[in-house]
């Protein structure tokens, strides 16, 4: 059973991709045996790392008998029909989020893997994370009563980091609500326990030469009387991070003096033509990537910024290296062994899901509910008044 | 003109003054020269330190033809019958926050200190906080473009400081919605430009014992399109004052290791006429009262926990020290030269205002727009609907 390695074809080598590289190269239970990506250079490098068929077309790397999981981690808009396409393969699907770009879409994917009797896990996202799964923990022992109150903080240079034109079209799945909400409210849902039933949000678009939303605030009303308030700025000046002992997203110390890099890196793309370029050449196997797959050193936990969770007896707050736990009396810290792997946590849900069989917590079902509460706080945005999202699903519904 | 002082009346000897006692014995422009309180230890107390009477009732101060200004810092319940009072003396008035319980009580306040011909300024807030009005200057300075989010964040110790009964009761002015809402809403909205046109809140009263609000998440909408998002907690866990550098609210060092000394504190009091014997006892003349007007030494700047303004070019984030300002490419610290009185901002205001006429920030009208921002906070959250508060006026609509 711990000899079991599960056979992962990969939909799309880019950024995603490149962050998960580390998991997949180091993690023994999975193994890369091929990969799809319409970028030639991409493709090379996948069969230089993996000495594994890089295909041409994702039909191509779907007949591969091999392949028994899709790591499906394409641009947003294509989620719906790759999930269908894998399902219809009888493929297991990780999608990587945001699941789609509509309630619909979800429903279809959800619909397609129960059909073709696949799973469906959808990530990574933050919501992985241990720090925040262990703050679930802490939470679900009862030792400090109910959760009342949730507020998130991230304050990043999302917008400014290079862009394809769609990630800057929100029709088309861009800006900050369809990427980085779906971080944000993935991890308020689980520890507000999943029943979102009012979302009041504010979105900003500030920066005429990038028209999307780079930044947000919602209130969240859940089932059962706790709320939750959100916000995230992705305009690349104040940087949250320095409330989380100047660790980044990816655990890695940050350097006070990198300040604004994303804005200066970007100055060199003077169209939006070059701007993909430059996304696409620090990408896998294109021309400014840096190749190796050693084991990152070093890092702490990944976080998505501040998050403050005040239960009945204490407030509670994860951070890159553990839990702060306020009680009545004292403050203890909640210390978390460094992670060897980084999101090894995702290959541990893939697996107890589609080897052991076990329900996911991040399933189409629980995403979908993401999702709905992500469009919510767009329309609460444009039409000024509180949206009910729907298809709301408990944290602990699958278990 | 530089010699000329204000003679000062206070009404109510409780928390309030001894928190503005340093400015009064130590701000050369200012002198008291009268107060009344139903308790004698306070009187006594305030005839030892001022060597001037105290009175069994406010209308034997009012009839000291010496008494210029009144500073009102009787509980909230009273301030509008002794505005009323001390206009109809012909006195200048000074009322704390929150100005009354409802907007109708300020229109009255209003009206009467107009027909009186005195001046009203509402206040101490922290909203006078030098940072904050610094934060406002630098907003004013078109440096940066215009103000399009902010974010506020307070988590204290409120609800476990020692209480009257009224100050755990709703309905009678008592919650965080009424004393510290106003700090919150009043420098939001003068960060914010003053204007708001949208209230939607969740709060939060979780402790039975104390059955009053003790937390809310609220987000503001501003005419003009920015918005704000603000949140406060004072259930006794988390401080935020970690985020200050550990710096309270008066300025002053903190000792982390004082974590939970409010409640500890509480647990000598059993029942709630134990509690208000035990704020009684603390304050002004009272037995465990230390007197003392020294200038305290070694204080940063007052501050209402974390603050971040998102401007079209920068964010900025006033500290107890300095603002820190986070650009395009660099982030600078503007430092603040450290308090020498602490409040004087209040007195410098005051003393515009009743000597040099000129229009007051903390105005009447100014003050009646946080009260109704906070009054629709509570009914946001009681209705589930958005509120629109009415009265509301500019920042600069005195000036
Ligand atoms: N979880 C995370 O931390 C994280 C981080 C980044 C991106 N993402 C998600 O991953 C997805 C991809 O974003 P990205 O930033 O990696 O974009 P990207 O542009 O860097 O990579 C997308 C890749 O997909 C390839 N592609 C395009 N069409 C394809 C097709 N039809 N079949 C196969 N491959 C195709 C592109 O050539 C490119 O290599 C998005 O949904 C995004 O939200 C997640
Ligand atoms: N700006 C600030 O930092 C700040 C801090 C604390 C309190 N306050 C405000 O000050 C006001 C008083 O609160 P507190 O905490 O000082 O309460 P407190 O109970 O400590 O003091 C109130 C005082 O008023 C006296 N009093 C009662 N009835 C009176 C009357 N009819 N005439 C004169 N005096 C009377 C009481 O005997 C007591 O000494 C409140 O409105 C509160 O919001 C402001």
């Amino acid at each position: 059973m711990t000899n079991r390695t599960l056979k992962i074809g990969v939909v799309g080598l880019g950024r995603a991709f490149t962050l998960m590289l580390p998991t997949f190269v180091h993690d023994s239970r999975v193994k890369l045996v091929g990969a799809t990506d319409p970028i030639a250079a991409a493709r090379a490098q996948f069969e230089k790392d993996f000495g594994a068929p890089g295909y041409e077309s994702m039909e191509a790397l779907c007949a591969n008998p091999a392949v028994e999981v899709l790591y499906i981690a394409s641009p947003h808009q294509f989620h719906a029909a790759h999930v269908c396409l894998a399902a219809s393969h009888g493929k297991h699907v990780m999608v990587e989020k945001p699941m789609a770009l509509t309630v619909h879409e979800c429903t279809r994917m959800i619909e397609a893997t129960r059909r073709a009797g696949v799973h469906l896990i959808v990530g990574h996202s933050h919501s992985f994370n241990t720090p925040i799964r262990r703050t679930r923990e802490i939470i679900d022992s009862g030792r400090y009563g109910a959760v009342r109150m949730i507020n998130a903080l991230n304050f990043t240079d999302f917008l400014y980091r290079p862009r394809r034109p769609e990630e800057l079209d929100t029709q088309a799945g861009g800006g900050v609500i369809h990427s980085q909400a779906t971080h944000q409210m993935d991890i308020v849902r689980l520890l507000g326990g999943g029943l979102v039933n009012s979302v009041r949000a504010h979105t900003g678009s500030w920066d005429a030469a990038r028209p999307t939303e780079g930044a947000y605030s919602a209130l969240l009303g859940f089932e059962g009387g706790a709320f939750a308030s959100a916000t995230y700025s992705g305009y690349g000046h104040y940087d949250s991070d320095e409330l989380m002992d100047n660790i980044g997203e990816m655990g890695q110390a940050k350097d006070p003096d990198d300040y604004g890099a994303a804005r200066k890196r970007l100055q060199n793309a003077a169209t939006s033509t070059e701007e993909s370029a430059l996304k696409a050449a620090r990408n896998y196997g294109g021309s400014l990537y840096v190749p190796g797959t050693a084991l990152p050193q070093n890092l702490a936990h990944q976080h998505f910024g501040q998050i403050i969770v005040n239960c009945e007896k204490a407030d509670l707050r994860p951070g890159a290296t553990g839990i702060a736990i306020y009680t009545d009396s004292q403050k203890v810290i909640e210390t978390l062994p460094a992670p060897v792997i980084p999101r090894r946590e995702v290959i541990d849900e893939l697996f107890a899901t589609v080897v052991k069989d076990r329900p996911a917590v991040h399933s189409g079902e629980w995403a979908r509910a993401t999702t709905a509460v992500c469009l919510a706080l767009l329309q609460s945005a444009r039409t000024g008044s509180a949206c009910r999202p729907r298809h709301q699903v408990s944290h602990n519904a699958g278990s």
